[in-house]
């Protein structure tokens, strides 16, 4: 081997390494919104922040700096920075370039506050007390701000600069572009279906489902479209998310009310769309760019096109329905499918972001977008955001939310140090409405597939299109690369246009 | 501060982050047991053997043993070995001395093997299938005899230097002089069991016991003996156990048998057993010896104490049996409690350990005793195991298991590297007795307490004279310190007749 070679090996095995430690705190994380007894809480503080402390340590080693400088005089992850190798080194880089910045202080108070502060959150929601809350809030953000701080470059965004820590490349001000062009079309679009004078009767999925036929419902489902359940699993948190522990081990969780069908189903659904691109990540690049994923918009656009273009379409339902009246019996008997197809595209607006429709769930983005960016560079208070969140959504949907559970308590990210990582969400159903015409075209009457129940056409061209390069493209590029389109607004617009004006009896443009 | 002060907080400082970083492997093993995707293994063997290198890599520090030696230099840990600082300098140099001997390629082969090898264990059980499972075995043993050889003080017993890490100070050769008396009396009181012509009827155990209503009923009673579930948890796993994952967080588990009902219900007084101490050891003292558990033969006769001293007396069903029948109706409607207590305390010889009743249950351990010491030895080949087992089964029981899962195979703990463990079990019921003895004699009366379901003022017993002391003082001081007399095993022969005397109707000497 040359010595390049040598250095290259070397690299790899850090990077796995690393990875492989880290992946350790992700099933504590895990364990503590799944399982872990309350009074645990302390202890997983400290286990999460010290794993976090070394897990710095290691990213920030002068001897990973040293061999990446050296791979780099080779020209390395500079002029071929998108083949797979150059990828590896590039990423690297990136990694490392932003770790040295942070002190490994910062990093682990970061993590102990996380864990503590997520469990204040969840008391707080339950009992509708932001007061409780806002201390940590405070704290989330000082640290928050802190960290921006470190790594923004001299006269950046400090936004900015936490934004790319999900979203490599992007910055809130195309995102702001792009959200203000998506909002001047979904204004309208919201008007014309409020003033359609049509409104499905969206109570019947609020009748009797009962918690263990919704389980067993969600499995089937999830596994239908191509989740591997000896290779993960689904259980119950107070917030719905999708952690890939490592190769062969996928955990994603959902929450039931027996009162309310589409909170679990669709959230599965999303969840189950995050864990089939963990599960198609090439184990063998495990820790380096092309065995991780491309990026959270680029994850989420994953979980958007499972949860919505697929599960809440006609055609998914037209195989899933029947087996859905015998399961929820009660609750479906004599509902004929349109109408069930008709209440869960139900747009309307609504507290809760995660269960609602797909014209509206974009709104709830932008308030976000909008909060976080003040929060960050200090125009917003923490203490004044319940009052800045219900001001924006009077505005934003025209009704205050009646108590914080309802509003700014509703999201767990915040509590857990996730400031600029809402816009991801809207950029997620871009790149899933763009995704999906290219799926369609490519492999010819999807609708039909669905219909027979037949999902793994379009999991296995996902899994080729976007799991299996991993982030050896930035999410960008490979859109640009899979669509032959840069990344707009234009494909969810068409989406959203063709599926709402029929239920809503819309003209068409 | 002194420097010995300021040296003595830089120890207890590294012991604790130590047993803070080693605490995280302890969930992902108690995880691996019970939520963990099958197809997830291969990671997990990965995570836990970097975890168990780089633990190993802190508890050999060069920096602690300069600590330890300079702290010792002023007569720490030497002199006043049974102060609270004594005893942590005393048990940081045991550790100590003992990981330096250890290669850490070693430490990391036996983790990833264990994790491995119980996967395996799992599948061959459940198929009773050996010789899937034997190349697994022969792995194990070869790396234990190589730590045993690493370990053992030149000419020593290799056995000692391994059961030394589970029961310090002990010898095999001491253990097998106490377990040669025992089985004295135990082969004459087995026989006059069987002679005795009584044959409760135990088919009452096997009626239909619904598993949502046996869950109901473990939690209840390990909540009432004193099980914190606040702080701690009961799940399901192919073998019960409890992890103490750190102060607040003690998981246990259980299995479910519709059709067995003394399988999970005492497992879980067991598990609770051990939990109660977990969760009575100083917080305050976490990853020293003060607040660490003093040996697991005292950790088995926590266990122990509540599953059978308490578990199967009458004064407990007095207080549990009217609970019982309404909650298993179908099985006990019309049962006496007479008849329930005797079928629990059923003695007759069985293939299964953890269902045996108290007075073969010490044979069951002899009997791996020589077995593991001979496959430590090398007398006995892995392959040769079953034969062997069989053969001693024949000869100490009077039958031979049908098959290796109700052989050979039926415990995890030799899949797992845990050999020099099992004689601990027997410890623990001598110590158990013991300590019964002397709580009954300062708490008065306390069958009288039990049947009116109060059992908190045994456990405040065993938080002060046990629990709160941790690892001060060694398991034979400790025993010797709380009921003023060394362990022998004349308590419990004196509790097995008491015991079975009145229920077979035998003469009480």
């Amino acid at each position: 081997m040359t010595a390049a070679a040598d250095r290259y090996s070397d690299l790899v095995a850090t990077l796995r390494e690393n990875a492989l430690f880290a992946s350790c705190g992700n099933l504590l994380n895990w364990d503590e919104q799944t399982y872990m007894p309350h009074k645990g809480a302390a202890h997983r503080a400290e286990q999460l922040a010290l794993l976090a402390g070394l897990s710095h340590e290691r990213a920030t080693d002068p001897r990973l700096g040293e061999v990446l400088a050296a791979l780099e005089a080779t020209g390395a992850g500079r002029a071929d920075d998108e083949s797979a190798q150059g990828s590896v080194v590039r990423e690297a880089r990136r990694a490392y370039d932003r770790a040295v910045k942070l002190p490994r202080r910062l990093v682990e108070e970061m993590s102990r506050t996380a864990t503590l502060s997520q469990q204040a959150w969840i008391e707080a929601r339950k009992k509708q007390d932001f007061p409780a809350f806002r201390p940590w809030l405070e704290k989330v953000v000082a640290l928050k701000r802190e960290e921006a701080a470190a790594v923004a470059p001299s006269g950046g965004v400090l936004y900015d600069a936490l934004l790319d820590e999900y979203e490599p490349g992007a910055s809130a001000a195309e995102i702001a572009e792009v959200f203000a062009g998506l909002r001047r079309e979904l204004v309208p679009l919201v008007s014309a279906i409020r003033d359609s004078g049509r409104s499905p009767d969206a109570s019947l999925l609020t009748r009797n489902y009962p918690v263990a036929a919704q389980r067993k419902f969600c499995v089937a489902a999830a596994e239908a479209i191509g989740f591997d359940f000896e290779s993960g699993r689904l259980d119950e948190a107070a917030h719905p998310f999708c952690n890939g522990i490592g190769p062969g081990d996928c955990r994603m969780t959902t929450r039931y009310d027996a009162a309310h069908f589409p909170g679990a189903f669709f959230g599965t659904l999303h969840e189950a769309g995050h864990g089939i691109y963990e599960q198609g990540l090439d184990a063998a690049g495990f820790g380096t760019a092309p065995g991780t994923y491309c990026s959270l918009g680029i994850h989420e656009s994953q979980s958007r096109l499972w949860e919505n273009f697929v599960g809440r379409s006609q055609a998914f339902w037209t195989h899933f329905y029947p087996q859905a009246q015998v399961a929820f019996p009660e609750a479906l008997t004599g509902v004929p499918l349109a109408g069930f197809h008709a209440a869960i595209n139900d747009v309307r607006p609504s507290w809760i972001r995660v269960e609602s429709d797909e014209v509206t769930y974009n709104l709830h983005i932008m308030l976000r977008f909008e909060l976080e960016q003040a929060l960050i560079s200090g125009d917003l208070a923490p203490a004044e955001l319940p009052g800045a969140w219900n001001g924006a959504f009077q505005r934003d949907f025209g009704m205050t939310p009646a108590n914080d559970a309802l509003g700014c308590l509703q999201d767990i990210h915040w509590s857990m140090g996730l400031l600029g990582y809402f816009p991801t969400y809207t950029l997620g159903n871009l790149c899933a409405a763009q995704l999906f015409e290219s799926a369609d075209r490519e492999l010819g009457g999807l609708s039909e597939q669905f219909s027979r129940g037949e999902f793994r056409p379009l999991k296995a061209w996902l899994n080729e299109t976007i799991h299996r390069r991993g982030r050896q493209y930035s999410p960008s590029r490979l859109i640009e690369l899979v669509t032959s389109r840069p990344l707009s607004a234009e494909a969810l617009l068409r989406h959203l246009r063709n599926r709402f004006a029929p239920l809503y009896g819309l003209a068409q443009s």
